[in-house]
C-alpha cells in the first residue's frame, strides 16, 4: 500500500556525551520516511529552503521515497539544535529556527491524493487537517503531535484527533492532553477523543499500545552503545506505519508486530548520528533484531 | 524448598496523592515474606521492638511464615516515614528511626541453618555476610542493597557480592555500583563482581534480567489504580524467590517465569496501603494476572 507522510525536514545540530554533529540531515518526516522505506515506498510532503543540497534529495530518492511533494521554498531550511545529558533520555533544545516551515502550506501532488495510509507528522494541527482533506479515501490515518500544539492549539488538535485512527505520542504529552497522570486513565480519555488506537512512546522504556480490547507493551532494546536518540520516535513511527503498509493487515496481531518493527528500527537509529545507521542498515539485520526482541520478552505459560 | 529471608520489619507512615497511612506494618522482610508465602513457606530473620503487637506476629504466622527468627529486642521497632508525588515513582523519605535495627545482630535458629534458598534483604553488608555464614549449604542465594551501603560500605558490599548468585537492585543503584550510565555495560561490570544473575528493577517500567547468555525484560503491569508503591520492590523479590523455591528449577526458562511472578505479586501490592491487598489476595488472581502479563507482552514471530 502507498504511505504518505507530512512533517518537517531539517538540519540538526546535536551534542551527546559521545560526540557532536553539526547541521546534519534530520527532521520528523525525514526519519519517518527513511525508516518506513525499509518496508514500503513513501510519498513525502514537506518543505526545504534554497540551501537544501541536491545530494540529500538524491539520498531520499535512492530510498524509494517519492520527493515530488518536497517543496523548495525561498529562504533557509528549518534548523534545530539540541543537547543530551548522560542518560540520553531528554533533549534540551538550544535553538529552533522555523525558517521556511513558518509559511509552509502543504499541497499534495495529484498522484499522492489516492494514498491509502497517511501519517500526519508533528506540525500545526490546522495543516494536518488540511493534508487529510486532500487525500481522497485513506484506509488508515495516524497522527503525531507535541506539547507545543497541545498547549497553544488544543481546539484545533481535538478537531483533528476526531478524524484519525491512530495517535502516537509520548507519555508526557499523553498526560498533558488528557489531564490524567495515570497512563491507563489517560489512554481511556484520549481514545474517547477519536483515535481507536493510542500508542504511548516512553523513550528508553519502550512503548504502550491501547485499543478497545487490548493493551500491549513493547520494551526498547537494551543497547550497549546509544549514540544519539534524535529521531528515535519518528523512526519508531516510520517502522510501525511502514510495516502496516507493507503487510496490509490492521488486526491486533499485526499491529503488535508493527510496534515491534517500529522498536527494531528505532533501536538501530540511535546507534549513530543523523541517518548514518540507516544508510548502512540491511533488511536481514532488521529481522535478526526482531527475533532478538522475541528472546528479550518471551516467557512460557504456567 | 525452604526459603530464608533476613531484612527489616518496620512501621511505615506513608502519604500518597490518594491517601495516607500511619504506623502500618511494613519493612523489606515483611513485604518479601508475605509475597513469597503465596508460593512457599518462609523463614523470617529480623528484629522488632517491645512495641510490636502480637496481632502482627499472628498475621505473619497465619501466612506460613516461621517467626522463630524474629527477635524481640528492648526498644522501639524501626520506623520509616515517606511521601510520594503525583507520578508515584519515587518516595521522598521524611524520617527514618533505626531504633532496634541499630544493634541488630542476626542469629539463625538451629532449624534455619539447613535452608536451601536465602534472600539477604537490604541491610548492612557485614550482617548479610554474617547470615550467609550461618547457613550450611545454600543452593541459591540472592541479595538486595541500596545507595546508602554502596556509598558508605562499598568494600564490604563487594566482598558479599562475591558470595551470592543473584543481585536484585534498582537502576540508580546499578549505575552507582558500576559507575556506568548504560545499563548493559553496568550489568557486565556488576556480573564480573560475582553474581551470575543481575536483576535491575525499574519501578513503573518493570525489570531487566541479565545472565551470561540471556537478557530478559518484564514490564510492570499497567494499572488503572496505583495507591501506594511502598514495598513493590520487596514484593517483587518475594514473588520471584518464592516461585523459585516452590518450583526448584533455576534454568533460564523458569527464572523468566519467576520474574513475571515477582512482577505479578508486586502489581497487586501497589493497589492498596501496607499489606492490605495481600491480605485479601487469592492464588487464582495471581495465575489470572500471569496470563494477563502474557497477553500484555505477546507478539507473533515473523
Amino acid at each position: 500500500m502507498s504511505l504518505l507522510v507530512v512533517g518537517s525536514v531539517a538540519f540538526d545540530s546535536v551534542k551527546t556525551p559521545f560526540g557532536e554533529a553539526e547541521e546534519v540531515l534530520g527532521g520528523s518526516a525525514t526519519y519517518f520516511s527513511v525508516a518506513a522505506s525499509f518496508f514500503t515506498p513513501v510519498s513525502l510532503v514537506a518543505v526545504v529552503g534554497e540551501d537544501f543540497p541536491d545530494k540529500d534529495v538524491q539520498f531520499l530518492k535512492s530510498r524509494k521515497i517519492d520527493t515530488s511533494g518536497l517543496e523548495r521554498a525561498k529562504g533557509r531550511t528549518f534548523r534545530w539544535k539540541g543537547e543530551y545529558g548522560q542518560q540520553l533520555n531528554e533533549a534540551k533544545t538550544l535553538d529552533t529556527q522555523l525558517n521556511v516551515l513558518q509559511t509552509f502550506w502543504p499541497k499534495l501532488p495529484e498522484k499522492f491524493k489516492k494514498t491509502d495510509i497517511v501519517f500526519l507528522g508533528n506540525i500545526d494541527p490546522d495543516l494536518q487537517r488540511e493534508v487529510l482533506g486532500q487525500v481522497e479515501k485513506p484506509k488508515l490515518t495516524a497522527l503525531d503531535t507535541m506539547n507545543y500544539w497541545i498547549s497553544s492549539k488544543k481546539d484545533s488538535l481535538v478537531k483533528t484527533l476526531k478524524l484519525v485512527d491512530i495517535l502516537i505520542i509520548n507519555d508526557g504529552e499523553a498526560r498533558q492532553l488528557s489531564g490524567e497522570t495515570n497512563l491507563v486513565k489517560a489512554a481511556q480519555k484520549i481514545r474517547a477523543m477519536g483515535p481507536k488506537i493510542l500508542i504511548i512512546k516512553r523513550g528508553e522504556y519502550g512503548a504502550l499500545f491501547f485499543s478497545k480490547k487490548s493493551i500491549f507493551h513493547a520494551p526498547a532494546y537494551p543497547l550497549e552503545n546509544v549514540f544519539d536518540p534524535t529521531g528515535a520516535g519518528d523512526s519508531f513511527a516510520g517502522g510501525f506505519m511502514g510495516w502496516l503498509a507493507k503487510t496490509r493487515k490492521f488486526d491486533d496481531a499485526n499491529v503488535r508486530k508493527a510496534i515491534i518493527m517500529g522498536s527494531v528500527v528505532a533501536s538501530f537509529n540511535v546507534e549513530d548520528f543523523s541517518l548514518n545507521r540507516f544508510k548502512r542498515l540491511k533488511y536481514p539485520e532488521i529481522t535478526a533484531r526482531y527475533k532478538a526482541f522475541k528472546r528479550l520478552t518471551h516467557f512460557e505459560n504456567l
